[in-house]
């Protein structure tokens, strides 16, 4: 029986093979992993666990924050984040490295919304890793240069409910 | 007596005079502002307490968040944010508003701790307030086109301790 929670950026696990060994008890769920992709109006959240080579869908959503004071959305983009995490038990975090093409305000807004985030998936005690696009499409599609349609055929079962 | 924890953003407040009507009991203490100034490597912070037309001021330090990973960093700004505007019964927060003249990825690094910042004195209860540099300087200096060292000679008493 192991336990996975709290495990460390970049430690190496032993993932089983997916529907074996499972005793059905809490600490034998796979590896979940939350990845985000911040931004000052809607936030998109997605948590899979993992086994194996392959992915369930556990969760799935966008965040839509309004058109209220800033802090305030920066307020509620935090709380929402770390609850879903303790929600969903979640053990590691991932999120793009961004390559902000635009000005230097988009840049700002972008960067505060990431900040209150990233702040939210420390609190909650997960380490968070940053990943490029290149070796995240590299993970999904098997190439670095993939378009972005052929990363859309994600390797994840959906979730039974 | 007047309890003014809770003070929402715009909302006025009958200030006391210096030194005159107080109990000494916590709730009859002045207005508590924190002022901060997020950076990704150094946060500036003070909390002065206000008083008429004066302030006192009672805590000032410079965070310095080390060269570790972005993450743990942001994570670290959060809760000495959170805890020291908690440690000092803060009633509202102050940010100068922001503009970047440097490049996107300044702008990037900036925003981040900023939303962390923000986060947490959101998280913390407070009201917080952006304001620009020429309000600011108009409320110290008395002239919004003051130059910085102008500014320096701040209205403050010195803390006892």
């Amino acid at each position: 029986m192991r336990h996975r929670r709290g495990l460390r950026a970049g430690q190496r696990v032993d993932l089983p093979e997916p529907g074996k060994g499972g005793s059905g008890l809490p600490q034998d769920k796979g590896i979940r992993t939350l990845g985000i992709d911040p931004g000052s109006r809607v936030t998109g959240i997605g948590i899979v666990e993992g086994g194996g080579n392959r992915l369930r869908a556990l969760h799935y959503a966008a965040l839509r924050l309004g058109d209220g004071p800033f802090p305030e959305r920066l307020g509620r983009l935090f709380r929402e984040v770390r609850e879903v995490a303790g929600r969903f038990a979640v053990d590691a975090a991932a999120v793009e490295t961004v390559y902000v093409k635009r000005n230097v305000d988009s840049a700002l807004k972008l960067g505060q919304a990431r900040g209150a985030a990233i702040a939210a998936l420390v609190e909650a005690g997960l380490p968070v890793g940053e990943y490029t696009p290149a070796r995240i499409k590299e993970a999904v599609v098997g190439r670095g240069s993939a378009g972005k349609d052929q990363g859309q055929s994600l390797p994840c079962q959906p979730a039974d409910k």
